[in-house]
């Protein structure tokens, strides 16, 4: 790994950052899967329990994310964890000039574990070199989002009823998404999965990305069609094609081809599923939601409370 | 009803949504005051209690409300909840383009409760649709604000010790306020309870409210003059007469014969009560507060805790 | 005292407003001290305990301050309160025109403590005058700041190993820190502290603090060059000369004589502190942080929450 920072967890979760998706061997996916479906069980039967009793998770975050802030908040409470609510960060601190560095050290000195959120790539693990807490990267630029790919990992799994053998067509832009960084770098290691990126050519796989994908031998496709792969996809992972990344001509002209909607997905196998991170703008059609294959709406929102509380938890400590 | 996402509660409040104070039947009221009752003891002797351990409250509010926001967020709480703060929405998801469907949907994930303003009319009842999960009305436009009207109806059978049979007098701009639109759609219920509405004629009572007294065969008066009314009065229920809503130089005519101060009160029945909903500007004197018949800070505020936890617990089917 | 709300703790904190450092005597800081040794104790061994449940702090911040906001609300929730986060109250009813006093008793309604954060000086005051509950000064305008004083003095008492009979030396911008008016209305009470002032004058003690001292007997010293009292120091006590105080000129002259490095500190005793409230701009170097006298990251913000936790638990009366 590049970044020094990042630890692999090597079946020990306690007191490590959650940084990225590259620390994860497939062992540790299994515990982490395994405690999410521990946590959520908990959370259909009881609602929460109080095994964090007397910890503060410090959630700071330095853009607006109503979705993640409003998950991990709510993952720590439903534990008996108490937070400090920091969104905004612009107008505070950092605004007086403080470094980093400085932020996380005065927040870890009140709190037990740290979310943050940051614009620029490579902050979280500015954040995480700068105190022994654990630090969860809840977005970094458009860098990571590791506990999105996660919780989409275990959206999979828990749809598909499998780990390993499907495939995955990433759908719409691919350039710009976090998630797409993110979700290969945890898949790669099963060799039964194939991936499919389909997007405009100027919006398509990242360079690094690609290589990545060519170190590890990852069976993979890249096309501007998704009628080339509609038919073998298990997993369709949506995501936006936006304006501001394409010349006006261009988006015109493709804009209608990266919507689904019930004509596409009739097309597709019946035991599939069709995914995005949200917010969704126009890329789905609302027609689509009642489709037994929409999980976006269903399933993946509450999967990502249920896979925080298990990381909260386990680099806490607090479960084995 | 004309909306039908308003479900009468018929004595059941498990999983209703409080959208609208035509929810209420007598016998609903009965309960939520008994239950008001219950929580108020719980406050003043215990602080709380451990009833909603492991759930959350998403308090999503569009509009800027910290005093309908505090005191939701201080019932959670004091009943063992958690709550994930959502103050500013407009600068989140809703401005990426979300429809506030998704919202919803996306806080429903994890959450048990959801309280929610929003500037819209009608706007919660779009919320309310959206998901399963009960869905209390902290305000919609100058539509309704049912948990307000709750808690001054309380907070007069507190005060006069009784239910029906008194005389409530609306004083000062009642064309834009939404607790004029729903204390009538509650009160309308007790026959013997009389209603005045002293105000200026351009900021009157509203098409729509008259029309529903008419219906609902209440006896009622409209006048300009407070004199008219005061001595019958048992119940003063003021707001303020705002200046955006009438020409200048009307506005400078009426301005002080809508302001409440003691000599005012000194004309009212011993036994009766001035009520204001806050934030007061100066639509009551100062000197006015240590009136015993003042009820506004001395009362007011507490009971609209106590009502919204009775609701929160009610609905979660936490107490019978 | 010259203000009528200040009342004195005098060994009894339960019910008291903690306004002012003047309101400490001996004995009080010793309770004090104890019960927050019984705090850091207590976070260190067991993260928490539940002797405030069913209790609400509101945190009214009229002033951005992640810093004392975060401390606040992690110590109420340590003890297992909850809270109302009210930051950038100017956007709320503030704007609609309510008086601090109106604002104070809503907030009272709903909460067991309020502690609040104002840029006008004087205004924790009047919040104090509205209500019979507890009262906090986080910051009023450049006047107190009780809790960072406290802070600081147990911080020191922690770190040197005793309570009196030692030289602090302030130095920086003495004029319009809060602090530098705290702080010797604590330590005045300790006959052998012995205190330096070193600024350039334009922005040295403030004629207030000057008189305070003189009346009070207390051995000080102001001077411009920290070298006279360098060797002699126990505690640095480290603030920011802020350009926007002094005209331009002087500021580029006297900016590098105003920094703290690690020339500086190889000067002092072994056995010293340099203490700084961040955040830290560049008026103490990075490389100092590693020395073992840098407390300010080190324990300087741990103590805080400590403090607080242990005033919050004192006042509401659940801890003797």
């Amino acid at each position: 790994m590049t970044n020094p920072s990042i630890k692999k967890i090597n079946g020990d979760f306690k007191d490590k950052d959650i940084l990225s998706t590259l620390q994860f061997s497939k062992k540790d996916i299994d515990i982490l899967f395994d405690t999410t479906d521990k946590m959520k069980k908990l959370v259909l039967t009881k609602g929460g329990s109080d095994i964090l009793r007397g910890k503060i998770m410090t959630a700071l975050f330095y853009e607006p994310s109503s979705r993640t802030f409003g998950s991990f908040v709510a993952a720590m409470q439903r534990l008996g964890g108490g937070f400090i609510p920091l969104q905004g960060m612009t107008n505070s601190s950092a605004a007086k000039g403080e470094t980093l560095s400085d932020t996380i050290k005065t927040f870890a000195s009140f709190s037990d574990i740290i979310v943050m959120r940051h614009p620029e790539v490579g902050s979280v693990h500015e954040a995480a070199e700068a105190t022994d807490l654990p630090v969860l990267n809840g977005g970094d630029g458009i860098n990571e989002h590791p506990t999105q790919a996660l919780l989409d990992f275990y959206t999979i799994k828990e749809e598909l009823g499998k780990i390993d053998n499907f495939t995955i067509t990433f759908f719409g832009e691919l350039a710009h998404y976090r998630s797409i960084n993110s979700m290969p770098k945890l898949l790669y290691q099963y060799p039964k999965i194939k991936m499919n990126f389909v997007s405009p050519k100027q919006v398509g796989l990242s360079k690094e990305t690609k290589k990545f994908l060519q170190e590890k031998n990852i069976r993979f496709t890249e096309t501007e069609k998704i009628d080339d792969v509609l038919s073998e996809t298990d997993v369709l992972y949506v995501t936006r094609v936006k304006k501001e990344f394409l010349p006006e001509v261009l988006y015109k002209k493709v804009k209608g081809q990266y919507v689904v909607d019930n004509n596409m997905v009739k097309k597709m196998k019946k035991k599939s599923i069709v995914m995005h991170n949200l917010p969704r703008i126009d890329e789905i059609a609302i027609e689509v939601d009642k489709d037994p294959r929409a999980v976006y709406l269903r399933s993946e929102m509450k999967n990502g409370m249920y896979i925080r509380m298990a990381l909260i938890a386990l680099v806490l400590g607090k479960i084995k």
